[in-house]
C-alpha cells in the first residue's frame, strides 16, 4: 500500500542520512553551539538575505510555536490567529499552557484577511473595556495554511502595514514553508517574506529533515534571552548537531527548494490525475496538499492500496479528503493512484 | 584534540544509523503510532519486566522531566528533590514554567537522604500551615545523579517505602541509566529499578541515541490522556520513527546496556589513569562522570589536546573537574590522556 | 447627576454595614474558619436545600472564575462558553493564565444552546484529530448572561443531560445571580438551580455587598484541597469575617432575594418608561440590565444629568446603551430619568 | 478567652468603618477609579515623599506578592528571597504558579543577608551553566520579616547597592510595613524607605483596615498595562472604593502610622510582661509579632483564657510561641496575659 496520508511519513532525504554518517564520530559543543548549526545558521542568514538574522533550531512545530509565541508577547497579551490556524486547533492548547489566549479571527479557506484583521485591532483600542480584555501581542499566519493555500505578496504586506500600524510584530508558521514557497502560485520567495514578518521558521520535519524547524529573526531581533526560554520550554536539543547538520544539507546546493518543488510537481501530477476524471476539489490549493472530493464508493475502490485522510463530510454524502504528496513522493506512486481512479 | 567534556559529543551508535538508512523511506504513521515504536514499547517492556507498562518516546531529558512531573502533580502540588537536582538548578525553570514549585531536600553527594525525606514529609502534615503551603505530590530522584553517585537497591527501598507511605510518586530520572545499572557499583538491575519507582524513563541521548528519552509508567499508571498533554507541552514529535527505531535498535541484542558497560569501562581506565598518577578525587564516583582535581599547571598541560569541564574552584586553588566518557568513547582517547598527565 | 452606568457604583446593603459596625472587634479566626463564614455556609446550604454543599467565599468574579475553572479542570482540559461569556473576553485572560484554553461556542442573545453544545462535543469526539485538541472538561455559562438574559428551566435541564452524557461538570457563574432568579422571566430559583449544575457561585458583588462571591459546590463535590488551591491563586481573604459575615447577613430573612427583586422592579419601572416613549430596546432582557437604543440627540439630552453605558452604534447611526438597576436603586432616580426622556 | 493569634483577628478601625458608612450611598466608577481611590494615591504619594508614584489598591498578600512578581519578571526570570520568605514557604505557590521559581538564600532571623547575595549573584552570572539556569530578575524581601526583624538602613542601603550593581528591581513586601516602621528599633521612614526600593507595598490587611495592600511604584515605574495584569490575576476589586476609601482614612492625619505605634506600643509592653517573669525570647523582635519560650505546663496555664501561636519544638521540651499585637490590641488584654502568667 502507498500513502499520502500526510508529509511526514518517510524519513530523511537521503543527503541528509549521509552527512549524519559522515560526520557521526566527530566531537562538538552541545547545545546548537557546535559547527554544523553555525554552518547552517550562516546559510540560512545568506538564503533569507538577512546577514544579521538570529537563527534558532528547535525540534518540531508546536513546540516552536509556543516557544516562540511565549518568548515574544508580555504577559498580558494573546496571539491573533485565523480559528483555523494550527495553534488555534490542533496543539493541544499549547499557547494557552504558557498561559497566552488564542484570539480568533475568521478564516478565508484558511487565511486571514487583512481587513478584519484591522478592523478587530481599530475595534479593540476604541471598546472602553480594552483594559479587561486579553491584548492583541502579536499576529500569526501560517505560510501555507492548514488548507494548503498561501498568502500572496499583496495579502502579506497589507497583514505586515497593518502590524506596523498597530506595533504588534508579525509570526509566520513556516512548518510547510517550501512547500508554499515552490507553489506556482507563489509570488514571494524567501528574502521577501523575511522582509515581511517580524519573526518565521523554516520547517525541516515536513520538508526533507527527520525534525527541526529553523527559527529567523531576520533583523537580530530575537527576545531577550532566548536559548534560556528554549531551555525552559523543554525545546534546547542536548545534540544540537542534529539539527544544525540537516538545515546545513537542506541549505547547501539549494536543496530545501528543490525537493519543495519536486513535492508540488507531484502535487500538481496529483492534481491533474483527479481533475482529468471529473473530481471536484473541496479547495483549489495550489500547494503539496490536495482536497478531493470522493464518494463513498471512490474511497472504498482506493482501500488497501493507498491511504488517505478523510476531513470531513459534505452534507451529499460525499467526502472531502486530503491527498499529501512530500519531497519523497515518487511519480510511479501517482500512477498507482491514476490506475486505481 | 580530543574532548571528555560531556556523554552527548557524539552522535549515535553506529547500528542506529544503519538502521535509520534501512527504513528511511518506508511509509510509517506519525506521533509515535508506526511500528518502529510499536516494536520499541515492545522491547522495553520486556527489558524492564513489565508488560503491562505505558511507554512513550519523548525528545530530551528536561522536556521529559517537565512533562511527566506537570502530569502527575495535580495543580497544588510541587515536586520533592535534591537541592542539586537537575530540575532544582539546570533546567531554566521549566518545571515552574508548568506551575509547580521545586521542594529542595539536602544533597548527599547528589542524592537524597531516605531519613531527611521522612522527617520533612512527616513535619509538613504536621504543621498547622501546611494548607498554605505547596503539597509534596511527587518525590523526583536521579539514577545516576547529577554528581555520578547512585542509590543502593536499600537505599531505592527506602525512598520507596517513604513515597508509599505517604503515597507520593516516586519519579526516577534516568538520563544516564544505563550508566547507572552497569556500574561495578550498582546492585539494581532494570527490572528491580521497573519495581522501585511509578515512573522512570531510559534516557537514550546521553547513552548512544541522536536523542530520545522513554518514559515507562511500570504498571500501565499513565496519566490520563498523557498523549494529548505530551503535546500540549510542545513534546510531541511527528516522526515518533526517529524515537521508536532508536530504542528499537537500543533494546535489540542487549545493545542498550553493552554500549553502556563499555563507557563504564572506559571511566574506570581513566579514573585509574588519575588514581595511578596521584591525583585525588572531588567524588568517588562509580559511573560515567569522573571529577579529578587538577592545579591550574596540569589543567594547563592539557590544553588544546584534551577538553574537560572546570566544575569549581577549591579554596586551596585547585580545580573540580569533570571528565565523562561514553559508549563512543575508544581506549585510545584514555591513552592519549594519560600520556599527557 | 445619577448613574445607571453598572450595579457595582454604590457600596453595601446598609444592613451588611451595620452588621460589620456591631462585630467589628470581635477576635475571630482568619481565612475563612470564622463562626460569621460558618453561620453564612450553613444559611447558604438551608437556602440551596445542599445540605451536604461545600461552600468557599471568593473575592471576585473573575478571581472565582479562574479559581473554580482551574481547579476543576485537568491539565489538559478547557473550558466551554459562548463567545460572548465573561471569562472568554472581560477577563484579561484569567483562564488563560491559568493555563486553559477557553472553547468558544455561538451565543444566542448571550446563551448557550444546548443543541450547538451537544454537536460540538458529539464532533469533538469523532474527530480523528482529537488527541491534538483542547480537551472540553467543564461547560461554563452565566446566568444571567452578560446581556442580562436567562436560561429556562427547560434550556437548564437540556445543558445538564447534555454535560452528563459527555460527563462533564457544569459551572453556572452567577455574578447576578439574584438579579436572574428575581426576574418575572425566571422559572427556575436557587434550589432548583442547585440541582442543574455541579458548581455555581452567589454574586455579593453586585448584589448587595462590598465584595464577595459565594462558591457552592451542591453535592459536596469540590475538587481535593480546594482551600490550597484559593490561597495558591491569590484569592484566599485573611479576614474573611468580611465575606462570612456578608453573606451571612444577605442569607438571614431572604435579604438576598428581596434586594434583588428590588433591582428588578426598578429595572421594569425602568424598561417601561423607555418602552412608553417608544424606544426600541437591543435586547428584551428581563433582569437588570436594560438595553435601550438611542440616537445621539437623545444621549445628549442625558448628559450631565444621567449617566449610562453605549455598548455599541448600530448602522443607521443609533447606539446600544446599557442601563443597569441594582438593589440599592431608588425610585426617584427612575423618575428623573423619565423626566428627561 | 482573648487573643493574640495574629494581627488580622480583629475587624477595621472605626474610623474606616464609619467611612464606609457615611460614603455608601454615593455613586462612584468601579475598577479603582473612583474619587476615594484617587484621593488615597494622592495621600500616599505624598506620605511617601513620591510626586510620581504610580499607587495600585489590591486585595490581599499573597495576591499582591504573585501580581507584581509576575509582572515585573520577565518570562524567563525567579525572584530572589531567603528560605523563610513568606512567597517561599506560605503562599501555596502562587508565584510559581505564575510561571516563576522562587530562588532561595539562607536567612538570618529571617533576613536577607547583602554578602550573600553579592556572592550569589556573582557566581550566577560567573557560572559557565547560567543560560541553563534561572535568572534572577527581582529580589524581594520583607519588612518586617516573618519572624518580625527588621532591616537598618544600612542594611537596605546594602542589598539596594548591590541590585542597581545587578540592575535587578528590589521588592519590599510591606504587608506589615506600619508595624516595622513604628519599632523603635527602626532607623528608617516611610519615605526613606521608598527611595530604597524599586516596588513595596504598604500593608492595610494586617494595619486596620478589612482588607487592602497598597503597591507603590515610587518614580512612577509600574509595568506597562499593569491594570490589566491586576485583572488577569483576578485581584481587580470591582467595588474599588472599599480599597480607596480604607487607604485614604488610614493616610489622613497620619492614622496609619498612629494605629502601628500603638501595636508596637502594646508588644513591646508584652514583651516587658514576658520578661520581667523570665521567660526567654527564640528571637529578639523589635516589632509587633513576639516570640516567647514557653513550657508545656506554661501554656497548659493559658488554655481557654488567652489564644496564641505555637511555631516550634525546641530540643529541650520546651515551645516557641508567638504573640502578636494589633491596631486594636488593648491594654486591658495585655494586663490579663501578665495575671496569667
Amino acid at each position: 500500500m502507498i500513502s499520502f496520508t500526510c508529509d511526514y511519513i518517510e524519513g530523511a532525504h537521503p543527503e541528509i542520512l549521509k552527512r549524519l554518517v559522515e560526520t557521526n564520530m566527530t566531537q562538538v559543543e552541545g547545545y546548537g553551539e557546535d559547527a554544523f548549526c553555525e554552518s547552517a545558521r550562516s546559510r540560512i542568514r545568506q538564503a533569507t538575505g538577512c546577514p544579521d538574522a538570529d537563527v534558532f533550531f528547535l525540534v518540531g512545530g508546536t513546540q516552536t510555536n509556543s516557544t516562540v509565541i511565549d518568548a515574544v508577547l508580555r504577559r498580558y497579551e494573546g496571539v491573533v490567529a485565523v480559528e483555523t490556524g494550527h495553534i488555534a486547533v490542533h496543539e493541544s492548547g499549547a499557547v494557552e499552557y504558557g498561559g497566552h489566549k488564542v484570539i480568533t479571527l475568521p478564516n478565508h479557506l484558511g487565511k486571514m484577511d487583512a481587513a478584519e484583521l484591522h478592523e478587530y485591532l481599530e475595534h479593540f483600542h476604541g471598546d472602553a473595556t480594552w483594559p479587561h480584555m486579553v491584548f492583541p501581542g502579536m499576529v500569526y499566519i501560517s505560510f501555507p495554511t492548514e488548507y494548503g493555500t498561501i498568502y500572496s505578496l499583496d495579502e502579506l504586506k497589507a497583514i505586515k502595514g497593518i502590524c506596523e500600524q498597530f506595533e504588534i510584530p508579525l509570526f509566520i508558521d513556516g512548518a510547510r514553508l517550501g512547500y508554499g514557497l515552490a507553489s506556482p502560485a507563489a509570488d514571494v520567495d524567501l528574502k521577501t517574506l523575511a522582509t515581511l514578518c517580524d519573526v518565521f521558521y523554516i520547517g525541516g520535519t515536513k520538508v526533507g529533515a527527520l525534525c527541526g524547524e529553523a527559527v529567523v529573526f531576520p533583523k537580530g531581533n530575537s527576545p531577550r534571552q532566548f536559548f534560556t526560554i528554549i531551555k525552559q520550554h523543554g525545546a534546547l536539543l542536548a545534540k544540537g548537531r542534529l539539527l544544525g547538520l540537516q538545515f546545513d544539507t537542506l541549505f547547501t546546493n539549494n536543496l530545501y527548494m528543490n525537493i519543495a518543488r519536486h513535492a508540488i510537481d507531484m502535487a500538481m501530477e496529483l492534481k491533474n490525475v483527479f481533475a482529468s476524471k471529473g473530481f471536484e476539489f473541496y479547495i483549489d490549493s495550489p500547494t503539496n496538499q490536495q482536497f478531493p472530493i470522493l464518494t463513498q464508493e471512490q474511497m472504498d475502490a482506493l482501500e488497501g492500496y493507498v491511504a488517505f485522510e478523510v476531513w470531513d463530510k459534505l452534507p451529499d454524502g460525499r467526502f472531502v479528503t486530503r491527498f499529501a504528496t512530500s519531497w519523497a513522493t515518487p511519480i510511479e506512486n501517482i500512477d498507482v493512484l491514476a490506475g486505481l481512479l
